[in-house]
């Protein structure tokens, strides 16, 4: 019925051919005079998603999760991974050649004081770890008497003789309409954030700032518009991006040439040498930037300077036109949202769809807007006890039927040209009992709280983070994740540096977007989750003592009534339901057809 | 009509007699070869109240505010406050002898860096700075070109004549009935933090934890029952108690020496030298501990171990004595707490009082229990526009009468053997206005929701600070203090680590009392503050999935019904006020006078 385009619903490879691969790997690790190698789940900028050549733990290990790491040693090797990927990583991972042991509460650090022995030398790749993580990674060999080596090339290549090749996706330019500021002023900015940090220069080692800096989108990984890629730029002079040429045609060349000057990837180390040897101070993102780039500016007299990359902030707070994009992307999204809910009411309680058709019917939707450029990330849809599973991703053999009595939890997003969007609904399939209609109605009230919140500038994420949990706390029950994550503008739906959450430092500023999405899991039985993002605005209050902050909802869906106990809502949270509702009514009845409009009718009228 | 025991109202000196001091004092400068030196308002162990003969800051420039500091060059002086005592120090401090500066946002070593020269010799006395304040003076004095000189004796005490001798306060046994716990019991609980900071020995640097954990309490400072002391307490082997012999009679020598060694204060530093000399690592308190000490530990071989002290954490957690007894002085402060209020509703409207008045019928209804130690600081009673001045402490100068249309805030508390009290109620003489009584109405609100307020076990007071402020935020107004603070038990009223606030990262555990005191001031017209202290208590939930913790009331005093608009109450907040007049009404009652009686029924009949 559907045509999926942007999400598969395949098992990944596991098990027992992998071990032939390690056996290899080892071999190549005694021939570089090595007893061991840390492979970590990631390339040289710590991305989210990473492209299939660097899916090096999944070709090694068979575990394909989003966050893991690996250490072989000469006669044990274990796969490290959190706790909402334990049991998948038991599944996938041959138990015979590794064991699964947890990322954090001890870190692998402890394995490793525990195995390592006096002598031993273990190597790692330092473009794949920041310099924090080489810094543990040393400590712990210190500790065992062991040595830590930095590799000049990454044995597991060696071996991986079928790797595929690096992403080489067309550059796109992200044209000032969408934009709403050019390269050129962007630059002027970064430059006064370089004076700021008392740096020479700053690298830009993170795709996404790079991405914003030049205004260029791309496609070498699943989901997000980037376009893998490397900027310097010092305080005086021009900027130097560093991407593979075959990536840009003339017209996107001539684009960044405006504002920089383009190299290969190859040019990055010998330009920042050039640059070190002049003993320049060089800011380096601690959060992105590899290891080999700290060892290569120290190592030709330079200073490299770790912090956090001034363009996060910069990228983070969106400017107007950004903010009309992303209330356009809303209301584009708002449509295939509607009709993807009145249909999962028509026919979800029948009991013959199954979570993959949920997939499948709300991409098509999206598709249907005619702008969709990809999701945002696979679509969590996970019905019944798969909703508790807060990172759920169906598969074929996951794959559960939608039956009556169930809650649904969907949580999906678009990538729009004018915007990225995130959204989860929780859906009554049939009768729902009264405990999900307690446990939606206090996760609704914290969601309320959130979006109702008025604070003064300067507040941040962790000082509203209770907000949204105050109403299950009182039940004696929490989510264990955080509120709310930043968003990009068609760029990464998980974008640094605000979030509302008890580890949210920074404060929240007018222009940025950050979802609001408190739930409740009850495992093994059923998930909820309500999510809008949110724009950060100025709040106008009358007689009010100092400047305030309020949340505006950009997201636009009906949140399903039959979940929610109205008697317990104060009055002032009935009222934001029914006025969000009313606006939702409001902007989406005009775009969808008849059978939509009865539905959407229905599922906002108002509540008292 | 009333004697007050605990407080004065006098103005401090001030102004043009200081002058010859600040002379003489340059001129011993001078003669010590130094070209400036820092005036901390501190004490060796930076207690919030400092006994006369270490109010320095004060007898040189005539500043008598709690927090401060003057530095004093060749040909500039100036003198440090916060925002809160500018005003002060404008009039008590001679303006062409002083300048006056900010305390932070610039700090001190903004100014000087400013007004140093290169070969400058700034001294100070590292008994009555921290080692990070020490750090800072340095850093700033490098910077500068100029040297930071530690002396070995403060040349201010050369010049200053008629400085009074430390006091010599008896010490007395705080019995177990109050107490809870033996001093051995503590002591094995110190050394097991003592193993955990792999430390060697531990000092306590602060008189509370000295008081706290060999159970003695004294009266060296005013309102807090503090024996000015030191103690080492070796990894094994016996403590020492540094502490002045003429303070003990002999049984509280004999109750000191049943767990310690008992020695002069001179005895310190030969002590320290002998463990540092054995190569000992020596844990310091960095929030009280001399910069001297660590100066001492380093300097004959030790490793000196700045961070929190583990006794602040023991000590804020009480034990079910200590609950109790906090229970019982609440029973108690309630009653006289009662009487003052019915008698401040009776007189007040007249127009006859003034604001000392207040002070003094309050300190005397609580003389009246037979039970009163002291005041646990002097009372705060600001009436109309002195309300809005958060650290308002009345003089025969300032004091104002309370008129019709006044609100009147008053923050007190009382001191007694088995608790420490902290209250603030703010009382409508005659009609409050609409704006009063929104203010109120949001301030209790936001009291009422840290009141009722469940969360689970870990969770810090920054995590549930915004709870206090919401409604505030709402109508873009805010206050500029935090939300609460730990309370000692018959000790400090002011007490780490827990408190309720953006800065507050200790988890709240249960067993610790911490004030819920938000508010809200209007400059020149009128300042609301409604204070209770709350116990962490377990929480008891059905159905609850995790620990969760939750706090019970300790004050128990009406809140005004005439400044509260009910119909913006929540039915929960509403049933939250209802019930806690209720326990007010029933625990009070049978220990009043009749016309008391008649004022309280209908002080804490019900809202609706």
């Amino acid at each position: 019925m559907f045509e999926a385009l942007f999400q598969t619903f395949e098992e990944p490879e596991s098990g027992v051919a992998l071990t032939a691969r390690l056996s290899a790997f080892r071999e190549e690790l005694a021939r570089r005079n090595l007893t061991g190698f840390v492979i970590p789940r990631a390339d040289q900028q710590q991305n989210e998603y990473v492209p299939p050549s660097e899916e090096r733990l999944a070709w090694l290990t068979g575990f394909t999760g989003s966050a893991g790491q690996a250490i072989v040693l000469a006669h044990e090797a274990a796969v490290f991974v959190d706790g909402r990927y334990t049991l998948q990583a038991a599944k996938q991972v041959d138990g015979r050649a590794w064991s699964i042991e947890p990322l954090a509460d001890p870190p692998p650090e402890s394995w490793l004081k525990k195995h390592l022995t006096a002598g031993d030398r273990l190597g790692f790749d330092p473009w794949l770890h920041t310099s924090a993580a080489a810094e543990r990674l040393a400590a712990a060999c210190t500790k065992a008497g062991a040595e830590l080596v930095a590799v000049e090339s990454n044995p597991l290549d060696s071996v991986w003789t079928e790797r595929p090749p690096p992403p080489l996706a067309p550059v796109t330019v992200h044209p000032p309409r969408y934009s709403g500021e050019t390269e050129a002023e962007k630059l002027i900015r970064i430059r006064m954030e370089i004076a700021n940090l008392g740096a020479d220069a700053l690298v830009l080692s993170d795709s996404h700032a790079v991405a914003w800096a030049f205004n260029i989108r791309g496609a070498d990984v699943s989901h997000t518009p980037l376009p893998l890629s490397y900027a310097l730029v010092p305080k005086d002079g021009r900027a130097i991006i560093f991407i593979d040429s075959r990536k840009l045609s003339n017209s996107t060349r001539d684009h960044l040439e405006r504002s920089a000057d383009v190299e290969e990837p190859t040019a990055l180390a010998p330009k920042l040498t050039e640059l070190a040897q002049r003993g320049a101070s060089i800011a380096l993102d601690s959060a992105s930037a590899a290891d080999a780039l700290s060892r290569l500016i120290a190592g030709a007299g330079g200073k490299p300077v770790r912090g956090n990359d001034p363009v996060g902030l910069l990228k983070a707070i969106k400017n107007a036109t950004e903010i009309e994009g992303a209330r356009a992307a809303h209301r584009r999204d708002a449509v295939a949202l509607a009709r993807f809910l009145a249909w999962i009411n028509r026919e979800g309680p029948s009991g013959a769809l199954t979570e993959i058709d949920a997939v499948e019917a709300l991409e098509s939707f999206r598709r249907d807007t005619g702008a969709l450029k990809d999701v945002s990330f696979p679509t969590i849809a996970g019905t019944g006890p798969n909703g508790a599973i807060v990172h759920y991703r169906v598969t074929r053999k996951t794959n559960r039927r939608i039956s009556p009595g169930d809650l649904l939890l969907i949580d999906s997003g678009a990538q729009y040209e004018d915007g990225t969007t995130d959204v989860t609904r929780t859906i009554a399939i049939g009768e729902p009992n009264a405990e999900m209609i307690d446990r939606f109605t206090r996760v609704l009230r914290g969601h309320i709280a959130i979006a109702r919140a008025v604070f003064p500038d300067g507040t941040t994420g962790a000082q509203i983070d209770a907000l949204a949990r105050q109403f299950l706390w009182q039940a004696g029950v929490d989510f264990e994740h955080g509120t709310g994550h930043g968003v990009g503008s068609y760029l990464s739906v998980h974008e640094g540096p605000a979030r509302i959450s008890k580890l949210g430092t920074t404060p929240l500023r007018r222009g940025m977007i950050l979802s609001n999405e408190p739930g409740y899991y009850k495992a093994d039985a059923y998930g909820i989750r309500i999510e809008n993002l949110e724009l950060v605005v100025g709040a106008e209050i009358a007689g009010a003592e100092k400047p305030m902050n309020a949340f505006e909802a950009l997201t636009l869906a009906p949140i399903d009534r039959r979940l929610i106990e109205p008697k317990v809502l104060a009055a002032t949270e009935l009222s934001w339901l029914n006025d969000y509702h009313a606006r939702v009514r409001q902007d989406v009845r005009p775009h969808v057809d008849e059978a939509t409009k009865v539905w959407l009718d229905a599922a906002t009228a108002p509540l008292q």
